[in-house]
């Protein structure tokens, strides 16, 4: 190769036979790059005597230390939690902690364009965001390491909860409680509204149900923005059916919450009328006696860091953690009116 | 005009006919200025050899661009909420956010002896701590611009509510509704127990009440640590008066949660029993009923941001802003029994 033209990273893509963003990931030690690959990479650009660029050095040497985190709501709870774990461990390690907000659409649309191309960053974790394709190839080219946080998809390393396991928790205790006729109000984002937030979370009560032999009653199940007051309007369809259920799933604590408001307006009684169940345990779900299924949201931001600090050292830590969750049995649950608590499958309201 | 004479943007307002503020914001491409007028002033600049003042100069040149938010408590929506509204204004101006949890003692010690070595950043935003002698030596040793987000004192230009006004708010709130044995639950730092977390808030209470000729019984102001458990405990020791307050205020809503909770599980009810008022307007208030007082939390992020970007172009913006509180009515909240709602000082309970 003419050694008088300056040898890019595109020269080493092709030369390795990858993609640029596998050719650039494999050189950046991000993770997603088989072992066999990244060497061959890496052989490649040793040969051709490739020189990243100023950037990519600095970025090499550690001189920025800046790791970004994308967050969307900064305004709920969840997300200051998981920010607070991942800044204290980011900062222990001598990062800085830059902070972008993409709430809004312009917001999300001046990170994915701007920042690639400052590259003043070590590493990007995006916070329970949803990545476009778009926004990920955009990603991809910032030749940085990427992490989700409390993500529900798998494109990058991440830690979160198992979403479907955490809602057949929650629907095994109403099972258990001796409810059968069981609501669920299933979470989608406003500005996404083609995909539910958490699919795994509806998944996880279709199975519960489906595993107790309970039938699903499809009156039962409303979609709805995520949210109180969204949930709180659900509720007044819920209670629109004949037969009202004798229990709520909500896909959130603030929703629950919403869905009680309702049962109480209603002259219901929450548990006496109506069990309601949340998933997170908010900080809050404690005064108000609300029953839910806790996730560790903080420890998943703590644990979200170090798997990007093992990142950068080029360890080889397990990409897909998932943290436990568990029932927290509050008084918003209770016994089934006219049947019997018990095993669900064992005893059906006789 | 005379050349040897610095032009500075005072001179450039003048000559385009726009107030110092709109040449400042025209200028520096932030929001709020019509095309037309960016445009001339711009040109107005152009033609008089404007020059920036050298903090100006040295953000136009991108040498740092970066602001420090210190933020104690990121997993309470307060401050998730005021550091979203900082993040957003100060993104929108070409500004980096750095993020610095200071919320255990390490973590201030660490930021308060470290960063001022560091040098990296063109400004702080203290968001709600309270800052110690030595701290705020710390701080000016580093020789940046400091501004504080909804403080409780008036060491650095701040923008934050009237804390005395809005517990006034509440305490006449309750009055009008005919309750004269009010209690108070008043929130200490259990990190700093010297002082109470909202000296005006206890300030606001004395006030109302000595206004409306309404003697306070020193056995209804419990002092607790900050938090919804906290204040579900001061909330039993107002059960364990003899004669029981009518109206529980609360400095917070987390704390008027728990307060209710407390009076839930003895048997008694909210409003018809004792009426509860919080003060902040949390997310959660309005799901759970809850009659508060709101502040607008976002709004003192925005207004910080850009009372701190004014300082940073070298104008003379009001250092103490106060931005306003309001009583919102739920159902937390309801006339006294065996006695009229009217005004405070004209219907004492007959």
């Amino acid at each position: 190769m003419n050694s008088s033209r300056t040898v890019g990273l595109a020269d080493v893509a092709r030369e390795a036979g990858v993609s640029l963003a596998t050719a650039s990931r494999a050189l950046n030690s991000a993770y997603g790059v088989a072992a066999a690959t990244r060497e061959r990479v890496t052989e490649v650009a040793r040969r051709l005597e490739y020189v990243a660029s100023p950037e990519a050095s600095r970025l090499a040497t550690g001189a920025t230390r800046s790791v970004a985190l994308v967050v969307p709501h900064l305004d709920r709870w969840y997300f200051g939690e998981m920010v607070g774990g991942l800044e204290e461990v980011l900062r222990e390690a001598g990062h800085d902690v830059l902070l972008y907000h993409v709430g809004d659409p312009e917001g999300r649309h001046a990170f994915f364009e701007r920042l690639p191309a400052r590259r003043k960053v070590d590493a990007v974790v995006v916070v329970a965001v949803p990545v476009t394709d778009h926004e990920r190839r955009r990603l991809e080219l910032m030749g940085v390491t990427i992490v989700a946080a409390g993500g529900q998809d798998a494109t990058y390393p991440y830690v979160s909860i198992d979403d479907a396991a955490a809602v057949r928790q929650a629907t095994d205790h109403l099972l258990r409680l001796g409810h059968r006729r069981i609501a669920m109000i299933t979470a989608v984002d406003p500005d996404r509204a083609d995909q539910p937030v958490h699919r795994g979370r509806t998944r996880g009560f279709y199975a519960a149900m489906a595993h107790a032999g309970v039938p699903v009653d499809e009156e039962l199940v409303v979609t709805t923005d995520w949210g109180g007051v969204p949930a709180a309007e659900a509720m007044e369809k819920l209670l629109s059916v004949r037969e009202l259920p004798t229990a709520v799933l909500a896909h959130s604590d603030e929703m629950a919450l919403g869905a009680m408001r309702t049962i109480r307006r209603a002259g219901l009684r929450v548990p006496e009328d109506i069990s309601v169940i949340g998933i997170d345990d908010h900080p809050l779900a404690e005064l108000v006696d609300l029953t839910t299924v806790r996730q560790p949201v903080r420890d998943q931001g703590l644990q979200t860091a170090r798997l990007l600090l093992a990142l950068l050292r080029g360890e080889d830590p397990d990409p897909a953690q998932r943290l436990p969750t568990r029932v927290v049995v509050r008084r918003s649950t209770a016994p089934v009116r006219d049947a019997p608590a018990g095993p669900a499958a064992e005893t059906p309201a006789h």
